[in-house]
């Protein structure tokens, strides 16, 4: 799978630097530049120019180091741009090649995300939980759960591209797992790429914050352990520092901290 | 209000009765046949024929006996044709006239459920509610909130065409009304119109329904009081027999039972 993700990125970096032609586009986030690839009347998403490797030569160097030793690449200095270069250059490939198509872009990127997380782990993730009660007995359809084995965590992962109204449904799942499993037995990781908006016709990039919502979901719904963006935005990120605690952090930071994670909680 | 919903109840009615044309679908629902009103290449949403009252002298009355006492005639045997006559009128005339707009129609259900809502309760509905916490304090946007004032129930209604896969949604806004001001104080009612769901190739009609899913919503979320349904699924209407109990019933009882319901819970 990393071969291929590989491949991936490599073909549609190509495409985005010989058959689209990057523009600027205004940026209403402080902090933040960014810019679209345009082919015909397609446009991409908008792309954090801090984030993206252009060079392809600086990709490629990338993109070995990252075959090499997948965990230690991610962890590094390098780690949080070759994330969104990798994630980025296929998501916003299709924009340019297929018009509107939310969906493949939101399948790759689950993909995506799903793999290092099972690559980092050292197991492979499931789909659906088992609910076991006095009156019932099934299996609850999920985002994926990943069972590191006794005396070790288990996780709740949904993987998003950006989370907009519905995120209210990952802390709901939380609560659901709690309930059945007892708090503490799942820890919550949130992944999402970016939460960017772009106005097609003004050129305009905002980023879509909902502070407050995320601090009353975390005090009243469940807790969710981290949330990790490959383009953390700023308003999510302070929600770190102060109560309730919202641990949002860049995605690279998983690749050091994913063994304290796995202990005991 | 109740007079616009009157007139456009009569006016809809009409344009489906002489702009399109009645197609009978085929119904994979047990219990239930539906049709369908066709005009060009349009075509509207399923009516449940046991349900929709065709005649328009027939409508006439009962939109004069829904004016002369609302209460009374929606709580009386003609409740749920009316209700649904109404409702569905519109909401179908709509598809034949545009094509694959979904927000009016959700727009005038929530508006016209909303509206009898008000009117039963003598109370107008708000749609946030205040987060006071040790370090925070602000509004939280929420569907409709009813305050029949000291004494009496508070409740929280969501209103939905129909609720598919985001309702777990409608529990967990249950969950955080009850974390912020304990349990019991906001009662939950979720109003919707229908589950079913039309094949426009095939020209069948299913109901979607995930009850297992419900029950534990029901159990780990938190509890809803009510599931009123226009047209209630089978499979839901069950779940109000055995544990956990979710109360789905048609809506026509909230209109006998909201006395009952607006006391001290």
């Amino acid at each position: 799978v990393s071969n291929l993700l590989v491949d991936i990125a490599q073909a549609s970096h190509r495409v985005l630097l010989t058959q689209a032609s990057p523009i600027d586009l205004r940026s209403n986030v402080a902090g933040k530049a960014y810019l679209a690839f345009r082919s015909g009347d397609r446009l991409s998403r908008p792309i954090n120019k801090a984030l993206f490797v252009f060079d392809e030569n600086e990709l490629l160097r990338r993109l070995a180091a990252f075959m090499n030793d997948r965990a230690a690449h991610l962890a590094s200095a390098d780690g949080p741009s070759t994330l969104y270069t990798i994630a980025m250059s296929y998501c916003a490939a299709s924009d340019t090649v297929r018009l509107l198509d939310k969906k493949t872009p939101a399948t790759y990127f689950e993909i995506f995300a799903g793999h290092l997380l099972a690559d980092r782990f050292g197991a492979n993730p499931q789909t659906s939980a088992t609910v076991l009660n006095l009156d019932m007995k099934g299996d609850l359809p999920t985002d994926f759960i990943f069972d590191l084995g006794a005396g070790r965590s288990k996780f709740h992962v949904p993987i998003k591209i950006s989370t907009r109204e519905r995120v209210i449904q990952v802390w709901a799942h939380q609560r659901v797992l709690d309930g059945i499993y007892g708090a503490g037995r799942f820890r919550g990781l949130l992944v999402a790429l970016t939460e960017t908006k772009l106005d097609r016709k003004k050129l305009d990039v905002v980023e879509i914050c909902l502070p407050d919502q995320w601090r009353v979901y975390q005090m009243f719904i469940a807790q969710l352990d981290r949330i990790y963006y490959l383009d953390p935005p700023a308003a999510y990120a302070r929600l770190a520092t102060g109560y309730p605690i919202v641990n949002v952090r860049p995605f690279s930071s998983f690749f050091s901290e994913a063994d304290l994670l796995s202990g005991p909680s």
